[in-house]
């Protein structure tokens, strides 16, 4: 659906006013000459100082490009590399590259340093005046000129530095031969990029040099998040990010699953509680899914043997912790079964380890990268779910000094102290797990798969299939059944046993990488506290 | 994220609750005593009234399992086959297959069929009482008695049947000896799923025929959509749907796009308009993202070169037509631009190209099943953006006879007009054109790529990318610059030039197969009036 609604003054039509770059043809016209003064301004200013007001014979191999000339203006056909496709291999070739000036390194009034970087990759690109390779004293004191962060096409000759380079992540070095600013970044940015992606042992050796090092605290990274995300571990946890929902989509399709998308509109009243956003729907009150529990339900009575599906769920908890979101990405599967729940814990064991697999096998460059950043240690689990009956799970809580009445239910900490429990158990000739699948079955169904502090982090369970139980379960949990009528009844339409799972997204993330909060796992966090940006 | 979260009254928690099947012990057994009671009670009335008291030697073949029977109560490694996988080469293999008892035909009191269904595929299974082959009149009398929809099991042996079926989508039968209720449909079904599988020729065939059949009109369909989801049509269009999604995941993939979640709930005033829904978030105002765009561009101010989206996007107007939704699912793209926006245009080409090419080649029978009920030209489109220069467009308008002051802006109404000569435009050789991108090119941007009726399927542009700019188209489209402070603010960092592009899910799956409303293509779609299911 596209912005060709009616209504002149729909917030779609004006946000798409304001994204895009169009221009009445008289207005750019304005603006170029606008542009064109102020740019020759910027120009005096900068050549002033110096008292250089001799004409540059090279003065077109560099400056600032008005904004309008990069406005779908021409094509110039002229070939792009990317700063990551640079190696040995290319060296001798003429390449032009864009990126954001990362550093910029004056040595004399002869020569300069801009590292350009482009994504996770970023390269050393060298400035000395010659006028053999066209390039003034005026280039160099223009690219020194730049602020940090500006948008940067440098064209120029790759070569093999006499020595490894060490401040950039490629072993070449480009010899600048035309240099233009794209889109220049204010001269002081909020956060420094370098302060955000230190590592702790870099603070604990500045430290003990008696250095004073700037630490950017994560509610401040999150206030300029745009800088914040530029970080070499930011572009590597977004990308495992990528990578996990991959996976899970891949893993599923091939065991049969499809992809659903459920509403997060839903009616007002639908799962009840507290911890529901609540809004008006066109005079009615609805409410945004907690979790697509029951429309995932609604597709299996629906006759889609085994679905999933990945989108937002809204949790209104205020819960400031350092592992809860007010939104999150939310993977969930629901399936038939023919018999029992171990037929959803064999697609969860598949899954976890095909996921897991997947990352430490094709991400590699992306966690090291996070891990020079945040240190962890790859993550050990099982492979199977480790399944207890009641029993055997009664006996472990015993030997551990926790006595559970026979036959009667796990309450919560008894469950979690099992989770320790199971976490703590050495792998054979290892270290403790850091994540096992964890099936207690009997007389309550219980699973959970557990982070490194034995924390829950898959919940999954048979679900109920006949209308009269559900009814008498909602009845139970004290949830008026007529609120959601329409969901019990599809399950008198002839519904099949089925069960299934869900688990957050960001808590994969940062399960598997470790991270301190669940916040550097999502790209726009949401906290009670937070809604912007 | 799982349900593990501390208050015991939260929602999650009781929708867990309600859809787990986790039941104490003791409730266990007082089901299991009662349902069998019931049971038993159901079985007497059935044989009362046949007035067959006597001992049925092979009555373990056939009944209905208790609930608790198939809540994960024991595993019996039997081998489950699909309906789908049925074919000639497993004629004289004994099978077991769970399906739904789509039809169910007495013959006499010694032979019934019950077609299965499951998921797209059904079965005829056939029930002949014979001492021989286990299979008594009571148990065919038990089929007979079952309830359309029903849950059932069956175990029997694959035979060609003699002459070719017509009800069934296999070529074989199930010779029955075995025949489970696993759960049972209510007697009545709110509509019939023959009923809501015919297709229009069905319906003039049996007025000629001077029959009158039952229509099920769209909103009767989506009052009960669990039912209505098992017509073949409908699951094929979903499987459509997951595939549109898969394809379009893929081919950006492929082009180094990252795939990102932006968040949706977002702060009270960032897009304006009467078409947002508002909502309280812990006391401060917000409102649900109407699409990714703010978002999705902050991500590439972010570093992140190129990046896409499937996500939730809500509009709260009241259009109650064939083709608006107040939730969709918005794919969404954006990337950065090195010099034209051609460059997205590119992009976009090869995406759908790749994703219409995928749907032909891998969902032949998904698209011959839509087409029994839904009968649709295959989809003809361009295979590159159609890319107009605007006095090209003004040309082509004035042949039509429209006028346009020469470097006016295009307004709606001729941007519309162009849109519908484009599609009227005949391929080489071949009939006019279902789909067709044009990018009218300067003084203003327009990308729109066409449906059946010449409307706005995409919409792309490229994005202005300086705050300065920014703010001031901000001020002309009457918004308030300082409630989208974050988002400008993105672009003073260091902010490349960048283009992307929306389309909404279920306009491409109405688009391909030609379906005469959106919400054939949205799960459990929302509009003005419908909130639930």
């Amino acid at each position: 659906m596209s912005s060709e609604a009616p209504p002149a003054s729909s917030a779609e039509e004006l946000a798409a006013d304001l994204s895009a770059a169009a221009i009445s043809k008289k207005q750019l016209k304005k603006d170029a000459r606008k542009a064109e003064k102020a740019e020759k301004a910027a120009q005096r200013q900068q050549q002033q100082p110096q008292g250089n007001v001799e004409e540059d014979p090279h003065a077109a191999n560099y400056g600032d490009v008005p904004v309008e000339e990069i406005q779908s203006k021409a094509i110039s056909g002229r070939t792009w590399t990317d700063v990551g496709d640079l190696g040995e291999a290319s060296a001798g070739r003429r390449v032009l590259v864009r990126g954001a000036a990362q550093a910029i390194r004056p040595v004399s009034k002869k020569m300069a340093f801009v590292v350009l970087r482009q994504s996770m990759s970023t390269v050393q690109c060298v400035l000395v005046a010659s006028a053999d390779a066209g390039v003034s004293m005026q280039m160099v004191r223009f690219a020194t000129s730049l602020s940090k962060e500006s948008i940067v096409d440098v064209e120029g000759v790759v070569s093999l530095p006499k020595e490894p380079l060490k401040a950039t992540t490629q072993q070449v070095e480009i010899q600048a031969r035309k240099l233009y600013c794209i889109n220049r970044a204010i001269p002081t940015l909020p956060i420094n990029l370098e302060d955000a992606a230190r590592s702790e042992a870099e603070f604990e050796r500045a430290e003990q040099a008696g250095e004073k090092l700037v630490r950017v605290g994560q509610d401040t990274r999150l206030n300029f998040r745009a800088i914040d995300l530029r970080t070499p571990s930011n572009q590597a946890i977004f990308r495992i990010q990528c990578q996990v929902e991959n996976k899970f989509r891949e893993f599923l399709l091939s065991k049969k699953f499809v992809g659903i998308h459920s509403p997060k509109l839903i009616s007002g009243s639908s799962e009840g509680g507290a911890a529901v956003f609540k809004l008006q729907y066109n005079g009615q009150p609805a409410c945004l899914a907690q979790s697509p529990q029951l429309y995932k339900q609604m597709a299996i009575c629906g006759g889609f043997e085994r679905v999933f599906e990945v989108g937002p769920v809204f949790r209104a908890e205020n819960s400031n912790t350092h592992r809860h979101l007010c939104e999150f990405v939310g993977l969930d599967a629901e399936m038939e079964i023919r018999e029992h729940y171990f037929e959803v814990c064999d697609i969860i064991d598949g899954l976890f380890v095909a996921i897991f697999k997947h990352l430490n096998e094709n991400c590699k460059k992306e966690l090291e990268t996070i891990n020079r950043q945040y240190p962890f240690e790859p993550l050990k689990y099982l492979k199977k779910t480790l399944k207890l009956t009641y029993e055997e799970g009664i006996q472990m809580l015993k030997e551990a000094g926790t006595e559970i009445e026979p036959m009667g239910d796990l309450n919560t900490e008894a469950e979690k102290k099992l989770g320790r429990l199971v976490k703590d158990k050495p792998l054979p000739g290892s270290s403790p797990l850091n994540f096992a699948g964890l099936a207690l079955h009997s007389p309550a169904f219980l699973q959970c798969h557990l982070g490194p502090a034995g924390e829950e982090i898959i919940s999954g369970a048979q679900r109920i299939h006949t209308p009269e139980l559900l009814t008498k379960r909602a009845t139970e949990c004290g949830i008026d059944a007529s609120t959601i009528a329409s969901y019990i009844e599809s399950f008198s339409y002839g519904a099949p046993p089925h069960g299934g799972f869900g688990v957050g997204l960001e808590r994969v993330v940062m399960l598997f990488c470790a991270l301190n909060n669940i916040r550097k796992g999502s790209l726009f966090p949401r906290d009670p506290q937070r809604l912007v940006p």
